[in-house]
């Protein structure tokens, strides 16, 4: 079984966009905010983008099932205020709901959090609880730069993101930490802004005792670890200079990296450097990047692919890679699959 | 020949950093101000920091040469003003200046820039050519970010630095892309900011047309680049996606990378990935990662151990990253070490 821990609905019907754009338009005129049952998008219409899409990919390549959660650029944290964003995160996470029903052998969901710049990440509980308890969320998507690139926001190991990891640790779910959209011209959003907050995040972690105050908190990094294991020496080196336990010990029983890593070289260098355990397949399709690789003639985000074709895993290795390591950091998601007996 | 075109000055005599305290004291009370002739380094101080330091450990490695410029953490631009940084950058230049005239066979400098947050890059241009035209630096260090973390600047793409390249295309001297400390506690500096920054300069080049204005403008890439490498693939398919050429023709006649990689699966990767025309040997010895890597018993910075042991580099490649690139990213280089018969 293939289990893909990192899909998006990037390819919801338009009328989703439209309600953004007047939620939006609300910002300035707040007789145009819509509301919840404004959002009118039929099961059909959910069918023909997922059929279309990702469902079409996933069959073409041999994955059984996508973790999906809305679209990463869009949760576009930074604008509005926390009212914008938790209405924002209710219909989005509510659509990712749906896509599970309508096909409960291939989707399962994750939740995006109303987080807003500068808001307590108390606020987000609520719909964190909601998406676990109504929509059997398995994971959740947590942003460490609510500002889209301005990072003003703490570093995940402050205590203010603290409630946050008790309610994690509480429902036994992970959280991929993934930043949204860029709003800093600097940062291209999918060239740098979200390869950073990889790296960023794991720094983070490394540089603090947060996994001391929560022994089963459980971060996926996607993008395979933004630079991290392509300069694992310098991490390694930056512990021991920080006096901090070697990595495995530090870090590796709470922190997973994906696979989104878009050429074989890269697959390469990641599983010769991870430790099996801690890397789990995934592909982030239909994302960032769309298209064919030339020097393949197949799409740079097949990353299935790389994963057969690396000399680093063997079979049992690419089965952990591909489920086991899925099912022990998304437990929720072991469970329903042998609810349904898989 | 071995030339290592990523050093700094980290370990200037104390009476460096004494100078800086003041200064900053003098941003509160400007009575305490000190001018340039409060610094008082002796040459046998100099010799004593360098021969136990960088120069023993060049001996220890056989490297012959090291482009030498201030230390990037301390550059710190954003602290005070244009007249602080300007201050402080001449003091920095003038010691690794005299660094290279103690040491001609072994140090060659490179300049920082007095840049500042929010002032005109233009502003920098009478440092660097005196720099240049007194001090006979071959390159420039050129921070993307002044603010600390903030990115508060604009992109390198932005016209606003142009008259910083119209210079360096003048003199035909490369730029390394380097931040200083992050004052954002987001970032950890080694561990995150510079990585980060080197992803988002090569980014910023990627989305531009900036080395269609300038064909011979050249960057070179510290740290291996950031996370660039491992990410070849997203990075060609996000050119395609963008409509940009291929990266060959578009960025690697302008776009360098360093072996600042700390490990020997990393290298690996650099050297399978980039064309060995863009790759320069690096270690940024004294730098970030000092210490000894339990798995190898050598020093992490040890990067030459990696070149050597790679199995993507021939003979002759190595060659073009240990010495010949070099002579042709850095032709001022080039003509030092050949008015000195080498």
């Amino acid at each position: 079984m293939i289990i893909d821990v990192h899909g998006h609905y990037t390819t919801a019907p338009a009328a989703l966009g439209q309600w953004r754009d007047l939620q939006m338009a609300g910002l300035q005129d707040p007789r145009r905010t819509p509301g919840a049952a404004d959002l009118r998008i039929s099961d059909d219409e959910i069918r023909e983008t997922i059929e279309n899409n990702q469902l079409r990919l996933m069959r073409e390549r041999g994955l059984d099932l996508t973790v999906f959660s809305p679209r990463a650029s869009f949760m576009a944290h930074h604008i509005g205020d926390f009212e914008t964003s938790s209405a924002w995160a209710e219909v989005c996470n509510e659509l990712c709901f749906r896509v599970s029903e309508l096909y409960p052998a291939h989707f399962v969901p994750a939740a995006m959090l109303p987080q807003s710049p500068g808001v307590d990440p108390r606020s987000c509980i609520t719909e964190l609880v909601r998406c676990v308890e109504q929509y059997g969320n398995v994971a959740i998507n947590l942003n460490p730069d609510p500002s889209g690139g301005h990072w003003s926001a703490p570093p995940l190991s402050d205590r203010s993101w603290y409630p946050i990891y008790e309610k994690m640790v509480e429902y036994d779910i992970p959280a991929m930490v993934h930043v949204s959209t860029s709003c800093n011209a600097c940062f291209h959003t999918t060239g740098a802004h979200y390869l950073n907050a990889d790296t960023t995040a794991f720094m983070q972690c490394l540089d603090s005792a947060l996994f001391q105050d929560f022994p089963s908190l459980r971060f996926l990094i996607p993008h395979g670890g933004g630079a991290v294991p392509y300069h694992w020496g310098r991490f390694r080196g930056l512990a021991q200079a920080l006096n901090k336990p070697l990595l495995e010990a530090h870090l590796l029983n709470n922190v997973f990296f994906d696979t989104c890593v878009y050429h074989q070289a890269g697959i390469d260098l990641l599983s010769r450097v991870i430790p099996v355990k801690n890397i789990l397949f995934a592909s982030e399709m239909v994302g960032a990047v769309r298209g064919i690789d030339p020097q393949t003639g197949h799409y740079f985000d097949d990353t299935k692919r790389y994963i057969e074709a690396t000399p680093h895993l063997s079979h049992e290795d690419r089965s952990q890679v591909y489920e086991h390591n899925a099912r022990r950091v998304f437990p929720r998601l072991d469970a329903i699959l042998q609810r349904q007996g898989r």
